[in-house]
């Protein structure tokens, strides 16, 4: 036996003996999802001739993305949107409807129980920018419109940060509505601008490393909910942004992008006269029925 | 094209768009051991199925594990301890000379700067536990003697507890010694004891829902760094231990495993005379010639 496969045969030994410590597991998922990971976990390490130094800088790393993870700075979230994790794991959700909206990334900004709004109220409620008015329809896959239901909408004002970056716990650009008995929904907010994701920290670092660059293209985020269908998760671009092609979380899809009007005064969709420059998006969103009813 | 062939193609699309934002790292290895890590990572994404809520799982995972780690504490070492990929990073990085001692695990609990010790002195300096003593040879593969090699030991006490976990921020059973000139070496400390790696934190929640115990064999930790050799970390272990068969972070090697000889009272091997209980060991530390000189 050469000593290449020695050494194959001691690495594939420690796997094994790992993989058979999991046997155990009383919950059988847990044995799967577990020994999966160390199975590709493994062959990784394998695959790289993983370093002991490289082995540091990993732990290094995590320590220094746990340390940084606050209420208002969510690294690992980071870590699996850079990494394509999160918008794997959507596509291996995704319902098998083809006509309902496709979904993207969550990301980390979402607020739980963000303020109400009235339909055809403004969400935007201090935030810095042009104002943007925001309407569609939410219905189901045949065509049935959802009234009632549950639209969060969540987004960055022109400086490009979220309400939850300011240290002053201000609430501004998200909330929540219900649609109109005929599934419309309309409010007011600022329009969306391209943004970096936070990277000071090793995110950051780690785009750098990988020739990256950190800004996502302008997006405003939606959670929608209506009983009997699937909670949609997604965004809607701009079209024209220079960072459709590079969004540093790999969260576009080809459907979500939509073309904003550019206007200055005049009267508004909603009859409300308007004085400097603002803009309106038409989006209608339609959601899967809900596999488990 | 059935619906199974799109789902495995709108996965790989993800996958490859990622592996392709990757491309433009500067540094060659970066870009190997992203792409490979983004290559496997999607894999058991994918072969799991891994649902968001499992992700949502593994996100809260992360952080409490770094909200936990701190200087005394470091949860992610634990992690990659139980998943083997300590272990395996051991192997892969193994000396080619079969005759070397092996290495293993390097754990959490090594403090930079330990206390100098003199040559047959005493590093438990004041943990709890049965006095111990040690002794050996450090030599080359070639059987020549390493003299004033450096040994950094560290051990738990009677308790199970590392210095490091009280906090009291004492200094006990632990400290650094310079071999004598014919490469021996001789230490007091008290003798190790089985104890749980700490599992009160995420990684105790999966070693739970794992089926497997937290519990590691007695063994003393040893680092040895002489000119022109590969540094050594490993450990000894008792033989008769009962968990030499069930180590929380598979590090055990049989020929790591020593017997320790139990005394009471009488002459110690440094001529001391003892009363009550004592022990010794005698194990010899083999280094591998340094592959970069």
């Amino acid at each position: 036996m050469t000593a290449e496969h020695e050494r194959a045969e001691r690495e594939q030994a420690v796997t094994d003996e790992v993989l058979s410590g999991l046997e155990g597991a009383a919950d059988p998922r847990v044995r799967e999802v577990l020994q999966s990971l160390v199975r590709h976990l493994h062959s990784f390490a394998r695959e790289v001739r993983l370093s002991e130094r490289e082995w540091e800088t990993a732990i290094a790393f995590l320590t220094r993305a746990g340390h940084l993870t606050d209420d208002r700075r969510q690294e690992f979230i980071l870590l699996s949107d850079v990494l394509g994790l999160s918008m794997l794991t959507v596509a291996i959700n995704a319902p098998a409807s083809p006509t309902a909206t496709e979904a993207t990334v969550f990301g980390p900004f979402f607020v739980k129980d963000a303020p109400e709004v009235p339909l055809g109220g403004d969400l935007g409620r201090g935030a810095a920018g042009t104002p943007c008015y925001v309407s569609g329809q939410v219905r189901a896959v045949d065509g049935s419109p959802l009234g009632d239901a549950r639209l969060d909408v969540w987004g960055a004002d022109e400086d490009g940060f979220y309400d939850v970056q300011y240290a002053d716990a201000r609430s501004a650009g998200r909330g929540r509505l219900r649609t109109a008995p005929d599934g419309a929904y309309r409010f007011w907010t600022v329009l969306p601008t391209p943004y970096p994701i936070p990277h000071d920290g090793p995110v950051g670092d780690l785009l750098t490393a990988a020739g990256r660059g950190p800004m996502r293209p302008a997006h405003l985020h939606f959670k929608v909910a209506a009983p009997g269908h699937r909670t949609l998760i997604t965004h809607i671009f701009m079209a024209g942004d220079p960072y459709l092609g590079s969004d540093a979380v790999f969260g576009v899809k080809r459907s979500l992008v939509v073309e904003a009007d550019h206007h200055t005064g005049g009267r508004a969709p909603d009859g409300s006269h308007r004085q400097g420059a603002w803009a309106s998006m038409h989006f209608d969103l339609v959601l899967a029925p809900d596999d488990n009813t």
